[in-house]
C-alpha cells in the first residue's frame, strides 16, 4: 500500500509545475462531477469541539471508496499551527483493501483552488479579468495563482485585517511574478472587481462582504464559510445572487445558505458541468459559488495523486494489511516471527 | 506524526508477549467502558457493495478523536485475501492534528479477543472451564488464546465446515501448547461447553448455533454476526438469553438482535462494567454477548498502541501535515523547495 507524504507532493509539483498540477485537478474534478450519479454521497461526519471541527468525508463509486480526514481549527494560528490539515485514503471496493494514504494538508489547498476555478469557468463572466481576494490565509496564494494561470485574471486586489498576512501574500506572489494591489479595506478591494473571492477563517457569522460591495455581473467565490456558525456574506447578497453549491444536503448545514430558509433556491454545480442546466445566463447576473468542499473533490484529487505518484521517489511503501500466506492464518503473522513464544 | 505498521505490532507482541498485550487491551477497554458517558458516540458509517462493506468508526472524548477504517469482505478468502483489514487514527481534539496512524488488521483481531474476554468475565459463570469455538477463520486463534490465558479455559472443542481451517487452527494451538479437540459437527462441539464462541464469516442469515445446542448456564460469545443480513444464532436462543451489547443503536442494525423486534430487550455492557446493573444473575441463566465491535474499543486499542510504541524501533515518523514556519504560509512549503519556478 502506498503512502504519499508532504515531501512527495512537493516533489510532484516541482516536477510537473504547479500550473499543470492544478490543471490536472480541474480536469479530474470535472470528469467526476460529470458522472455525479455514479457516486454514493452523504454529508460528512463532523465532530465539533470548542476549538474546532474534525471531519470524515467519505464517497465511493463502483470501483473505489475514498475518504478524507480534515480538521478546521481557527485558533491554531495563534499557536503557530495550521488551521486545516488532512489526509485521504483510497480503497478497492471489490476487496475492501486500502491502497493509498496521502497527505491532504497541501493537497486540500490545491484542490480547493482547482474547484474554485472550475466553478468560475461556468459562473463568472468569460471576460472576467480582475479579482478581489479577501482573507490572506493559507489558501489565498493557491486561489490567486490558480485564477491567474487558469482563468486569465490580470488584476488582483487583496485585503486582510492583518498587515503581516498581506506581506506574506505579496512576497509569495512576487516570487511568481503575479502583480498584486493591497487595499486598505474590504470595500476598497472589491471596487470594480469581476470576481470576489472570500477566504477568511473565523468561526463566526461575519459580514466580510456586504451587499453594497456587490455590483451587477459579479461572481462571488465564497470558500471561507464552510461549517455551521461560520459565514462570510450578508443575507441580502444571497437574495440577489444565483447560488450554486456542491452538494445541497451538506451546504444547507455548512454553507452561506445556512443563514437562509431551508427551501432557499440553490443549484448543484454538477448539473451545470454536465450540461443539464445553465450556469451564468446574462452579463448582469450576480453568481455565487457557495463552496464548502465536498468528498467527490477529494476523491478526484486522490485519483490524480494515485495516478501521478507511481514512481518510487514519489511515495513510500507501507504495510497496514499483513500478508498471511493463508488468509485465515492471521495468527501465523505473529508466529512466523516466533513472537508468541517470547511472551 | 507516528505510523505503526504490521511489523511494529509484531515486534511489540514479541517484546511483551501476546498474553501481556491482550491483558493490557482488556484493561484499556475496561477503563474506557467505565467512562462511557465521556465519549461522543455514533453508529459507524458503512458503505455496502455486493462484495462486502467498508466502514468508518469514529468516536472522541474531550482530548482525543479516534476512528478506524475497516472492511469486511467474506469472498476475499477465495482470492487468497483477508476478510477483514483495517487501520486506525488518533488526533488531538484541541488542534485537530492527527498524531497516530496504526495498522488494525492484526490489532483488530487482538482487540476483538480482548473485548470477548472482558465481556465473559462479567457474563460467563466464574467456574467456566470449557469452550466450544465454531468458525476457525482469522479471528479464531486469538479467541482461543485469550480465553485460555486470561479466562482459565482448559477444554477447547472446535468446529469448522472446512477441514483445512481445523488443521491450521490445530497447528497454531499446538505451537502454543493449547490442547484442542476437533469435533465433527457444531452440535458435537457445543456438547457440555460452558462458553460457546461463534466466529463465522458468511454474509447471510445462518444458524450456526440452534436452540437445542444451548443448555442452562451457558455464555454465548457471538462475534461473527456483525453486519446487516449477517447473523449466526436462531431467534429462539435470543428469546431464552439475557442479551448484552456494546452500543444499542449500532447493534440493533448489525447484531444478532437485528432478527428481533425493535424493542427487544438488551443491556449495554458498559453498565455492567461500571457496576450500574448486574451481569450474570444466576447459574442457570443463558447469557449472550452480541458483539459487533464498537468504536470505543478501537479508541482504547489505539490509546494502548500509542503508549506502547514510543520507542523508535516500534514506529516510523511520517509527514502528512507540512510544517510551514508561518502557519498561514502553506504556499511557502512549495516555494521553499523552489518548486513553483520549475513549472
Amino acid at each position: 500500500m502506498r503512502l504519499v507524504e508532504v515531501e512527495h507532493v512537493v516533489a510532484l509539483v516541482a516536477e510537473r509545475g504547479l500550473e499543470a498540477v492544478l490543471a490536472e485537478l480541474v480536469d479530474h474534478i470535472e470528469a467526476d462531477f460529470r458522472r455525479w450519479d455514479e457516486f454514493d454521497k452523504s454529508p460528512r461526519f463532523a465532530s465539533h469541539s470548542p476549538s474546532g471541527v474534525i471531519e470524515l468525508m467519505p464517497t465511493a463509486d463502483s470501483r473505489a471508496f475514498g475518504f478524507k480526514y480534515v480538521n478546521g481549527h481557527p485558533s491554531n494560528q495563534a499557536a503557530g499551527l495550521q488551521t486545516v490539515t488532512g489526509f485521504g485514503v483510497l480503497a478497492d471496493v471489490a476487496t475492501g483493501y486500502p491502497y493509498l494514504i496521502a497527505e491532504m494538508t497541501l493537497t486540500t489547498a490545491l484542490r480547493t483552488a482547482a474547484m474554485s476555478v472550475l466553478a468560475a469557468r461556468h459562473l463568472a463572466r468569460p471576460d472576467a479579468r480582475s479579482m478581489a481576494l479577501i482573507g490572506l490565509g493559507a489558501q489565498s496564494e493557491f486561489q490567486a495563482f490558480a485564477f491567474s494561470k487558469l482563468l486569465g485574471i490580470r488584476e488582483l486586489t487583496v485585503y486582510d485585517v492583518d498587515p503581516a498576512a498581506s506581506d506574506k501574500f505579496r512576497r509569495n506572489m512576487d516570487a511568481q511574478s503575479i502583480a498584486v494591489r493591497v487595499a486598505a479595506s474590504a470595500p476598497e478591494a472589491t471596487e470594480g472587481a469581476d470576481i470576489i473571492t472570500t477566504a477568511t477563517a473565523d468561526k463566526q457569522h461575519a459580514h466580510v462582504v456586504s451587499a453594497n460591495m456587490v455590483g451587477a455581473g459579479i461572481h462571488l467565490n465564497a470558500i471561507g464559510g464552510d461549517c455551521p456558525g461560520k459565514t462570510e456574506l450578508q443575507p441580502a447578497i444571497l437574495n440577489r445572487a444565483s447560488v450554486f453549491v456542491e452538494y445541497l444536503p451538506q451546504t444547507r448545514i455548512e454553507g452561506e445558505i445556512q443563514q437562509m430558509p431551508a427551501d432557499f433556491p440553490a443549484t448543484e454545480l454538477w448539473r451545470v458541468i454536465a450540461g443539464e442546466v445553465p450556469g451564468r445566463q446574462h452579463r448582469d447576473e450576480v453568481t455565487l459559488f457557495d463552496s464548502v468542499g465536498f468528498a467527490i473533490e477529494d476523491f478526484s484529487t486522490l485519483r490524480f495523486l494515485f495516478e501521478a505518484t507511481s514512481p518510487s521517489h514519489l511515495h513510500r511503501e507501507i504495510d497496514l494489511l499483513a500478508k498471511p500466506t493463508d488468509p485465515r492464518d492471521l495468527f501465523g503473522v505473529l508466529d512466523a516471527q516466533a513472537v508468541v513464544h517470547c511472551g
